[in-house]
């Protein structure tokens, strides 16, 4: 089911079957030569719309913006503070959960969304605790990114190898190969600079160069991904693991004491 | 053009050509027994993106979390808090400006966003106007709900006259209709309850009562909306008459001095 | 009865009487080479006082600062950002609504001020919405500004025209020469530049220019109004007429299930 | 020089003469059985108005608005948050310094004020001392409790000695009087209870009980203060004193290097 | 007790012991040429574990971080906002709130930290107050900077007379001397610049001057304190003088109604 | 050297030789029966200060506040607010970065920090990304927690085995067994429940779960930890190790490009 084609009364029955949601998470960044700027909440809200096929399955609108701020300098990319994307998770959680939601699957789609969204969940369970009264429901968060799917990374791993390197991945770009044929773009010509594993560590947007610097080390966009290796139809095979991985995972998520 | 859909080079080209984009405002709210929880968004995003057919015109992410409290005792509604709106809105706008974009036409489906998007925009010009630097680019916004343009008004309240009401109209259900024909829904058995213009008046969302006495006082979650007349066909006129509407809009946006 | 001038064992005594509570808004910013700066403030606040000349209505302090960013650059303008003036809102009802308080009517003097207003008084209701307990008193809010009283409107129409114009208007400087007469000022030797409708539009603080754009627009301050037709007398018809009007309204309000 | 009678080119010459400006403080809060609750804001906005009395002395408008939670129990108090009242200076000062307003002279009437608009000053600076720009403006502040004037303070130790206490004190209602005979208020039966210097400071404000214990401990809302004592008369010396003191004060703060 | 060098376990046991707990406030920042840079930490944490030497006394851990922009242009101070501060404060005492701790025992080491940490303290008052539930504990909050201590304060101007100045005083240097002989500095070869009163007044922190006025007034840090004078003898002799002062100021602390 | 050891002048000067510093972050939180509460803050101070043993490496004042909010029920834990970390480390930053620092070295002691301080930099990084002005310096984040050292890992591993577990673990309280022999706390006579990898997965701090139900979970607050094991000599070499693996880390991050 998805929230946002349903009346308010089909939510109603369903909380009588489940108390569950999944939140995907995406970012609107560049994604190098060829990757669409909505590539990370298109991936992460198909992936999640296939886990959600059922009736007994709720899937909540998606978080379209994250935190992306390395990205700024390359036109397009629209990035929220932390603090924002905090506010944006808080107040999806409290909305939903004052009507009974208990479980919320967050599925993501962009590294840079780990910190604030752990960050908001944790504020959110903190204002639980430090509060007098003892007869709150239960509230429980998770979070995964696709790309940790256990068969999903491996089949990434075995069609790519070094090529999927770390940014503008030519997984993700063959996911919306798979899914927007009507959207095609050229592949580069060329393959991203060839770097050491101590370069991309050092220059990735995990270690928080700003957005000036980290347009001069990867001028197109790239960050050791080589993005010309993405075709559809290994799009549709990582479509259909990470699905099937995720239906397991948020499974065991909803049974957890 | 759509953002999500493009490359980081097509948007640096884009910007060549133009400086403005379309940002469409929805909210994930109850939209009576028959009205899909995501209406405002779906409706303002389509009529954006007719809006923006062109190679010229640019059609941003939409927001689709809106500011709607009075109807968070409705299952299934997301309500932002209007300082949380206000922060998407900064940091959306601040993201771009920072890019080369001047010229911001929000595309709005909600009432309850008017208040808390146009605080925001005057915030982003006074911080402006506070700073001392001389030298910086323009930044101008142009707000505006689909249903105040004048051929879509006229349009609806040819149709549906005093059905139309306030909310779950019949106008932005019959969109949905023509725009998601396999998410049918069943209409309700009744109108609903007659309702003064003043019952309707102190009872509307815009004064401010709290979830509870707004379930309370509109039970099935109309307000003073007959959405059994909703018909596709309508919501296809509808949809062509907003759009046309639309562009002549934007055009004058762009062409203020 | 005034809140400033009375003890807090009259006030406990009137809550007796009544819940409600009018709470006029203004704002501290140019009006103009004959209007005063702190005219929002100053006629929201006359009005605010003549509709509670009884013991049953109470008027609070106003808060005379307001969003008027717009405004900055000419000297003398105080503006509140958005969120400021959500906290006193929010501040002004808490400590009220602790003490007994139910009904807010805001008598409103300057437009920047309705979209930050009507966003607090949104987050005050998201707030016990969102929460557990269900025994909360009552707490509504109204929203007028003092030129939509009918009576009032059509009374500045009829005297001023086309030069009532949007800001600096005659009618409130009129407002402000029946109250103050001890302050009087020059009126401008000219009329404002002529505008069309549609540069008004263009140029008028609600589409969100920055302050340096709005004072190049609109040299002298005032935004289509010719200010030389204010005279005293008509202030204080046009204070009366508000006044009736005002008296009304705040019956409705209170009247409101 | 009254700000909000001026009008904006008023101000722009008065800028020529002088940085400068008065900026009272007050509180909306009860002031036991015989004071008015406006008393905070009355007696800081009536002396600061004495010491501006000339065409080089400008009086901006009052903060009436002060931080007071301990009086929250006692009906017709408004507390803001500390936080409140820091948003509201910060935007005052950085308003009227973006017009070349460089010397903030807050003159102050509530003990609960000192802590935060300290703590917005410091704020106000540490933003400037952070920024790299060099060229900035000077922005100079002072803060003085009427109170603490010497031949004011002189005067209610003489005319009061111990009964001025602490909180609804003689001299301030005094003040009020002679300001405001239009507003009589019958003086309380008793003495308030005599109290121990050590049970005072146990309980006074400024050691931050809750609003229900400081009802508890202060019922008819008098700190040690014998307000039977207040006189009109007392109140007229009283304010001429603090208005001289005041002029010699303020015109040391604009000789500071 | 140190609550860090605890263990669960044995708080829990300390709460039925007491309530009581003492906080330790400092700041971070330049004390002049032989002044250490952690100088009012590490004085008012030392304080502090002399009054807490027994098994009824807890002292939490410092906060080390205080208020001080004006000496942000000389390297190594570090400043927290005043609202980073209240959010620091709000939380600590919160969590320890949450758990049975009700009486909490500011220990200042920092003139800067009085305004932020006051208004901390009555926004926690404030919600509180304004919380309808009725069956809350008990929260009281305590204030002291150690010079305060009368014993310690007679001891600094016995000791140093007018040399022990404003910032960087010999006292606080001879504590740091007397605690830390590992880390000593050299004297600075000079007296500070003689300053009188009237220009002291005029420049010190508290007035607000800027970061860059701050260090271009007193250009080695010093504001009329002549360090040289400081000896780690005095410095054992005030630090028994404040903890004797202290542990009867915290007992009577914990003996208010 | 360690800054709060200093002198600004000692500061002045090292900032010629390098822009770097080490921060150590840790958490005031319960750590089972026979852990110290301070537990995280003294074993990231520890490490921090064994890498910083030269005049060449600055040592920062530890932030020793951390996001335990799953902590708060058992007595003793102070927990901040996901956003108050963030300012904390906001202005630090801020304060150092406008003297000259550029390379921030976060050695961290606590995993709910992760995502506070992984927001926070890139809200810092998105600040500078944002601005206009282009000719900032350098500013680099890098972050560490202790036990992902290569030679200490290992060395844990090896030690405990599965008795490591995951929180109040044998190795972070050998290591202040080590620091602090006057603290003996006896050993728990029982190992940790016995729990499946599952079981600890769904319970851990990092599920979120509130502090209500983690204290359900985890009676003595070890999360599958036997630190019976723990031995000060264990807690030597661990330190030794972690400091040696700090060591070219640091010097790793300070020649990135």
């Amino acid at each position: 089911m998805e929230l946002v084609f349903t009346t308010w009364n089909e939510v109603e029955a369903y909380l009588d079957r489940s108390k569950g949601i999944i939140v995907p998470l995406g970012s609107i960044e560049q994604h190098g030569p060829n990757g669409l700027i909505g590539t990370d909440a298109l991936c992460a809200e198909a992936i999640a719309r296939g886990i959600s096929g059922s009736d007994d399955v709720m899937l909540g609108p998606t978080i379209a913006f994250g935190v992306a701020p390395f990205n700024l300098r390359f036109p397009g990319t629209i990035s929220m503070r932390s603090k924002t994307l905090m506010s944006i998770v808080t107040d999806y959680v409290q909305s939903l959960a004052s009507q009974g939601f208990e479980r919320f699957y967050f599925l993501n789609g962009h590294g840079g969304n780990v910190g604030p969204v752990r960050a908001a969940c944790q504020d959110l369970q903190a204002e639980r605790s430090l509060s007098a009264s003892g007869s709150q429901r239960d509230m429980r968060f998770f979070f995964r990114s696709w790309w940790e799917y256990p068969t999903a990374d491996a089949l990434r791993r075995e069609l790519y190898g070094e090529g999927e390197g770390m940014h503008a991945t030519p997984s993700e770009i063959a996911i919306t190969q798979a899914l927007f044929p009507e959207h095609p773009k050229a592949a580069p010509a060329a393959a991203p600079p060839r770097l050491s594993i101590e370069y991309l560590r050092d220059h990735a947007g995990d270690n928080h160069a700003d957005a000036r610097q980290h347009r001069l080390h990867f001028p197109d966009g790239r960050v050791g991904s080589d993005s010309r290796l993405a075709r559809p139809e290994h799009g549709r095979t990582l479509l259909d693991a990470a699905i099937e991985d995720g239906k397991r995972d948020y499974k065991t998520f909803l049974s957890q004491l």
